[in-house]
């Protein structure tokens, strides 16, 4: 997938690994042991199940020398590959008080160990054969990193307490202006180029033939999303997909998730007023598309997305701010093939019944993201930093 | 949508009517009035809504003299037109005990006499209006009659009694000789091409780019699922997409639905056996992607399969035995519109989270099949004629 | 259980089961074969499942020549006996289209015809074995009749065309004087004295020890609870059980189930409007006990009741217009035993999570109530004709 | 409810508070916030509840300077009194990492010092208020003690690390003779008899008639149950409730809970070799009324085991190491009246869905048991320390 040199790895190995500790340290034991919902994970499990990928995957066939931390570790904290054995139930991550915090640290201080030592006594063939698994292992990290946060965001936010994960004020967001940016549409190249690191359903690039379209300039936002709110938009049948309409009836579902009267939003900062000018979040895709449809526009095609990031004048908050909805199925690109061996059930088993979404967010790590990139989940979720830009036919 | 003439259009409308009703002739009373799952409806309901649908859409807005036959119908018989109001709840559709089929005859009949009346009497104005409606409605009375069919046939299933609706055994299949079809890809025309009637959800014509593959020649049959089935198919795990296997653990899925022991089937003729070379039916998409994957192939997408209908030489069986699940989710096409009105709701309100089937089967009335047609259904139905063909990539 | 003449019995068994028939005839084969929850069963199969219980429980066991009618039927209409093998599941009774109804009055007339021609071809000796089986039988149908009013009542509810089953309007009841009926308490016996038929749950009689204690001299009316509703009675925790409130709440409960708005009710003769006078019905034990702690009473014990029931002076309204719900469980007699054989299942095995309720109802056919009998369902069932007759301590 | 000198209360209250801290002591933080399923509560919360219950019913209403150590822990740790307003929702228990361990600590010093002081400055009349809700609230603390026990070892059980909360192996239990012990019947007095605590529902005392009978000398054991077990208990629905039996096939028991393959069982010391001639436990109704009637005996009703406890030579095991099963639904004693103001709701509204049982177990603190005490479970809970003893009629 990638080529990097050994000591290169070995410097951001030990970067990411911090800062997963670093994301985790304002939570007590019992904060990250917690599960809010069959969807999250406890910070702990995550911890622990980003560390099992290495183990699982590089110390255990290519360390020969590498004996596991604990043996019982391998189905506790394996995730859902079936080609590795059986799993502890996700619903039931939450139960896991044992193994403690502590132990938990002292998992990953082993295996950091043992894979810094693996690195370092590497000769060429074996460094051939895991490297991408290293890498692969990092970037599985990241996308925890951002888990982590909207796991632990959505299990505090049910805590009458409100409590504040972290202190202080968010970073404020600057406006941005509003407006469309103009496509010609055409026959573009979709998909990874090839030069860094990219997920299997990244690939293989292809050209898509696009029609003449606009993008929003910006991401939509809170006062304009307040404002479908008050003309009645979870009451209006019309304007909603018929699934996405269920879902406001069955659930109740008033405002986006984490929003709270009077004007406030819960945060990783604890209760905070929305910042009317910055981006609306904890959408899920059915409110995307009905706020597009109240709006007289439409969400962007994964692919229409894409061909916006690369254009020569990009919109503005493409990255770093919220996940944007695409109006695109997650469906495997022409000639897709998932990764050869276990880390082939990373992606490919998970395309149907889920939505691409695209960009990336304030709680995503640094580096993890580009314009390539398929974030996927489903249609009804809304615990993540998820938003939406719009879009509309032209020419 | 289309052009046809006043009396044309009589005489097919009273064509289509009474097709429904000849469908229906086997059943008793008891037998048309039952619903055997909310996602099925009673026959008696369906002679019903296909009614109303003509009284709502046709009669009410443009026979300005019409009066109801029961005003109380309206909501009965509505499906799921938010912009029409109130719905009896689909799931109690089968305690609809009253009226009863003698009424509901009553209203055909009465229906069928305005409508007829209606045309006979219309003006050209009024006719451009109510023409592409009328026409509507008897494309959606063909719909209806196919699901008459699988929604009596999974309630028959469901009684020990293994009851008939059909004398005789089922119409034999001939064998038809396997291989590939082998198509160059490039840029293909998909959607319907404005000749004849079709539905919102095939519009806009639009080009999309394939690469080389291949297509089965003919569906895949019962002896090759029986196959997958003795290999252990529905014990491996790696075979399955995350949901599909899910599905499997769930609900206990060993074999296609309707498939007894002793390779006997339950079909609208009772129980049968099940020819070996015929094509197999009653998959859900799950299953139909898992064969696919044990067979070293996989499923076309809508616009292969579309593009290889079109081909000079198109493989067999594309029509009349089988829905074909396609590896292609249910989106929009590119700059899809849907009908203004109520009926905007016939299609595109369900564009999330279901699959394309292609082709048609062995329910699907003469006429109501094209290459164009995208018929959608939730990845885990199982109670269509739905089956596979298989793909692969070339070149 | 009882001694009766061959041809008293005769007459009687003809009587019976021609008034289960004779309940029906209002009712289309449509309407005989819904049901509308798992709790209700189809008129058709009540009317299939009490000939059931002649065939399978006497004609099979005694009648040496007996062919059955048809060997399928065995599993279709075994309602809950697992000594005699397995049962079609209770929630799919609805979806029997078949038999059809008129194949299930030929099924009763057949079973007729042999129970008539085995009592008169019956020796002593058979007899002796046969008779107490077959009186159960028509107990066992008439508790039949009782329900097939309730359960049609129920599904005809769910009807928006709110069907009448019955012509014109119900018989009036007349009003009663109210006030309290004043028992001394002390020991007094309980249970059934041996005098023709009970069920083993009335036995065995046994001395309980009372004290001095209130009975309500009628039942409470409409104009009562509806005072209740108006009095916030649904919005009042503290009124409630603590499994009550939480049933309100789930729920939605407003008023006693079938109460419309308006002063209406729904009834076997249609909307019909709600006499003040006459007895609240279609309670749930939970509204029955929360209704009786507003009025400063509680509801009376089986005990008390059937004290009150067989005082010199007893209280009007015991039978014949709602079953009462009283404040005691379901347990077994001081040294019961249920009856030896199959029909051992008909009692015992229920006697945890339900309820007594003592009297009679509008439903309840003549000559099948007395002071002794325990009827029984869950404390949330509203589907009854249950209404509450209210108790208080004294002395 | 009792008399005790201020002094003597201030010296109990400090022993079960005490003792509160030392059961929870071997569990870590994370230990102490997990909740495995709504009917269990986690350890902090218990020791929150248990001091917001003093902190309501003691302080609030009667110590007039007292101010609350955080308004906001009165919502979540009030429990099912409605009186009192609204609560956190119970299932959410286990969300709750905030407060932290050590704050609910925190909280618990200064509710106790609170109460020190006020205990100390009370005036006669305040005492004469308070003292009976102190007792009330140690009684109330007491019984927590024993739910903290059976609700962390049913979170542990479900660790597939198997986590021991005790080190060493159990206290061995004496095996104790078989045999039967013989009760004439006759009228016996029911209920407390006004020494010391009792709770509202074990009154009023109260006569009840007997039979002649005889109840187990000893609990049944594990042996017993293994045989029972062995001769298919759990495939023979003809032992069986038809409750009961539905939670086997739903359930899919097949020993009581916390059994384990070869002979162990999982305790608070982790995995240990069931003892041969130790009493059963964490069964539920269901499975005692069985294995009674496989055993060709029955279970005693409350009234026979409150008679046999008072019997001149009680059985043995009545008490310390199982509660047992009655064959007696938790309906109110004659004259019952739930105590005045909030409290009492502690036991009244439970009245209905529930059995009872006696005795005391393992769990239960020294000082709490008694011969009227009335413990009360759904049928299904199984985890509870729940054994039984038989019964059979006599005379």
């Amino acid at each position: 997938m990638t080529e990097v040199s050994p000591s290169d790895l070995r410097t951001r190995y030990a970067t990411v690994r911090r800062q997963s500790l670093a994301l985790a340290e304002p939570l007590s034991a019992e904060d990250q042991c917690v599960q809010s919902m069959p969807d999250a994970s406890p910070t702990k499990w995550q911890l622990a199940h980003t560390t099992w990928f290495f183990e699982a995957l590089v110390l255990g066939p290519h360390a020969p020398s590498y004996r596991p931390f604990d043996a019982r570790f391998f189905e506790l904290f394996n995730s859902y590959y079936e080609s590795l054995g059986p799993r502890h139930p996700r619903p039931q991550r939450g139960l896991l008080t044992r193994p403690s915090l502590a132990e938990v640290q002292a998992y990953r201080a082993a295996v950091d160990e043992a894979v810094q030592g693996f690195i370092a006594a590497c000769d060429a063939e074996r460094w051939a054969a895991a490297a991408p698994l290293l890498e692969l292992g990092l970037q599985h990290e990241q996308q925890h990193q951002e888990l982590l946060l909207t796991d632990i965001l959505h299990a505090l936010s049910l805590n009458p307490l409100q409590p504040a994960m972290r202190e202080g004020a968010p970073p404020p967001v600057p406006a941005a202006p509003g407006g469309w940016v103009e496509l010609p549409g055409g026959e573009v190249a979709i998909g990874h180029d090839g030069r860094g690191f990219a997920f299997d359903n990244e690939t293989p690039r292809h050209r898509v033939r696009l029609e003449p379209f606009a993008v929003g300039r910006r991401l939509v936002t809170n006062a304009e999303y307040q404002a479908f709110v008050d003309d009645g938009g979870y009451r209006r049948a019309s304007l909603w997909l018929s699934d996405g309409w269920a879902a406001v009836l069955a659930q109740g579902w008033r405002a986006p998730l984490h929003w709270r009267d009077d004007g406030a939003e819960f945060t990783l900062h604890g209760l905070q007023p929305r910042p009317p000018d910055a981006p609306v979040r904890h959408l899920s895709f059915y409110e995307a598309a009905a706020y597009a449809e109240w709006a007289g526009a439409r969400l962007p095609t994964e692919f229409e997305w894409e061909a916006a990031a690369r254009w020569r004048e990009p919109p503005a908050q493409m990255f770093g701010l919220a996940w944007q909805w695409t109006r695109s199925s997650y469906d495997p690109y022409p000639r897709y093939r998932p990764w050869a061996g276990a880390v082939g059930e990373y992606n490919g088993k998970f395309m149907v019944g889920q939505i691409v979404l695209r960009g990336s967010s304030s709680a995503t790590p640094d580096g993890h993201a580009r314009s390539s990139y398929r974030n996927f989940f489903a249609p009804a979720a809304r615990w993540q930093f998820s938003g939406l830009r719009l879009a509309q036919d032209r020419g």
